[in-house]
């Protein structure tokens, strides 16, 4: 960086993570300077956002008329801008996945908070990260909570203890499970997100591809990661170092803190309007054990991470089809968990896959999952 | 360092934080040697010591008899002798304190256990750091806890965060806090230490000993330093930064970790022998404010720590004999706090003391203590 103003690209501006990451860039506009935004549907939001910040490029999906200053691009054209230091990819699915290794090969700074960029295609953007000397930081509180643990600390780590908040459904019974509703399913008691991590936090399939990104972005095996169930969500994870000693990092459960830490490191910013923790006004702090028969999407997760090659691919694209199923009441609560395992039982596996193959089976896993609840003629968006 | 062994001295290794620098010292054989070790009045404990470790150079206050190998030697030649990397400091009281600053001026590494060091001289202690390159690596848990959760952070901080264990009594009414035996002050809920620390836990002089460590070792001013009961002990103490994110660090309450990680630092060495913190078969963590009207000696504390001057070495002074005559039952535990105040009352202080003005305090809070209590004729060491 030539100077002290950090210049950014952001992709998925208008979804809940690009919104609040423009909260934090509109807070300190002396430190950031926005180079290109690219959203989703929402277009009048992005058109606000454009007139707001000014960048040079933008791109929409959807027709939106531009401002004089402001150029359309593509994804790509923006994450490799050459004036871009940090791209911030705030896309979900699969979307986001050829920016990022585009950014990557342009050796920028990734704030990266689209789960699918790792689990899916983890082993190449590692090996292209270390390649292009690119450096990614994690946005997603439980990762940010590590990389805070780890700063300064050498290769000495133990155990990564990824907390969970259980989402709602934590104590409730297999029986349970199956009359949950859509309301219920989106009440987190915790977190205010999206409605498809929402729905992956009640399942847990949310904290599967958290480790999976850990296992990649720690360089950590999975028989390193536990997982512990931490319903005030208040610690955001902790490490084990090889002497028993912990590390934990707490906040208020706000997305604003991992955004805001993954744009101003290696610095902090001192930011009043974010909440602090009184630690005498909390409630107790209390950790449980995960009862994996009540989140079988969990246990699918971790197994899809540790066999690797396509199978995580496959995971994300079957839970995308069946969070969306059940979203449109299509399916059960419990349905979730059976579609994405019959889809994984049906796939064949490739180790070392190309990029290409790893499209490849997310298509596969998508028309699998859907012809298996036969659900193929509602034609969801893919 | 010229290899990978550190050469260590310890002064006070017959103490109960010697003795367990001494148990982390022989689970690694192959990184640490010790040069020289200074014991207390139990002889035979240190003869022992001396007959396992064969170091070069030590010390009795008592007669002993050494084996050929080793030389009889004063404090502070063990604290400089050139081949000596770090110092343990493991003493308690003042007598830590010259050998600590002929450690300094000889620019070692100081593994710090000994409050009075910083409590009574912390802006010489400082200041000399400074100017001879020493470093100072702390070795009482909250400290540690603090040093580890610094570790390769920028100075952005914005509260240090004290856990008090709160001792036996925080839940008790003044009322019965005049009632309080010695037993029952004995009597620590979670940690295991020496008489003199633990009834300064008890009381919580311990934790404003440790305030007034924590603004010299770490530069913060005591408006940025908290104390929160938490009667668990697993969080040993947080930093926030200025961006409202916390960071802990939590083990089992038990001193060998935070002297090992002191010994092993910048490194973590693997000790399988040290228990391991299993978070969900925890108690719930909960954090209390602290009813000072309950704690007297903990204000006490505070103000003479932001006096500053010659008011800490007073405090100390005041609180090691009104300790002692606790112990010997010829005050009530109220009685602790009552002399220290009454003694501080009648000190007239001195800005930017010398260390031979401190020490001149010191003598004279001993004496003031006594003679307020009319119990000079006791002849108690000092």
């Amino acid at each position: 960086m030539s100077n002290t103003i950090k210049k950014l690209a952001i992709l998925g501006s208008t979804g809940s993570i690009g919104q609040q990451v423009l909260d934090i860039i509109g807070a300190f506009p002396g430190k950031f300077r926005i180079v290109g935004l690219a959203g989703g549907k929402n277009t009048s939001l992005l058109a606000e956002q454009i007139s707001r910040f000014q960048p040079k490029l933008a791109y929409s999906p959807l027709k939106i008329s531009l401002p004089d200053k402001t150029k359309l691009s593509s994804l790509e054209d923006i994450a490799t801008h050459p004036e871009v230091d940090i791209v911030v990819i705030a896309t979900s699915g699969k979307i986001g996945l050829a920016p990022t290794l585009a950014a990557i090969r342009s050796s920028k700074k990734i704030a990266l908070a689209n789960k699918e960029v790792l689990v899916m295609a983890g082993a190449i953007v590692v090996a292209e990260t270390k390649r292009y000397e690119a450096q990614i930081f994690p946005i997603d509180s439980e990762h940010s909570a590590i990389w805070q643990c780890l700063r300064g600390e050498k290769a000495e780590v133990a155990r990564l203890i990824l907390t969970a908040s259980g989402g709602p459904f934590y104590h409730y019974s297999p029986a349970q499970l199956t009359k949950v509703t859509i309301e219920e399913a989106l009440r987190h008691p915790t977190w205010r997100m999206g409605k498809k991590v929402t729905i992956d936090s009640a399942t847990l399939m949310n904290k599967g591809l958290e480790a999976i990104e850990a296992h990649w972005l720690f360089s950590i095996p999975f028989s390193k990661i536990e997982i512990v169930i931490h319903p005030q969500s208040v610690i955001h994870s902790l490490v084990e170092f090889i002497d028993g000693s912990l590390k934990a990092q707490l906040s208020i459960p706000d997305m604003h803190f991992s955004i805001q830490y993954a744009l101003s490191y290696p610095k902090r910013f001192a930011n009043p309007s974010l909440p602090r923790i009184d630690l005498t006004r909390l409630n107790s702090l209390t950790f449980e054990t995960i009862d994996y028969s009540i989140f079988p999407c969990l246990q699918l997760a971790l197994d899809a991470g540790k066999k690797g090659g396509t199978y995580p691919a496959v995971l994300c694209a079957a839970d995308e089809i069946a969070v969306e199923l059940f979203l449109k009441q299509h399916i059960s609560f419990s349905g979730i968990a059976e579609i994405i395992n019959k889809t994984i039982s049906l796939h064949q596996g490739t180790t070392n896959p190309t990029l290409d193959d790893i499209l490849a089976a997310d298509e596969w896993a998508r028309d699998t999952a859907l012809k298996l609840t036969n659900k193929a003629s509602l034609c969801l968006k893919q």
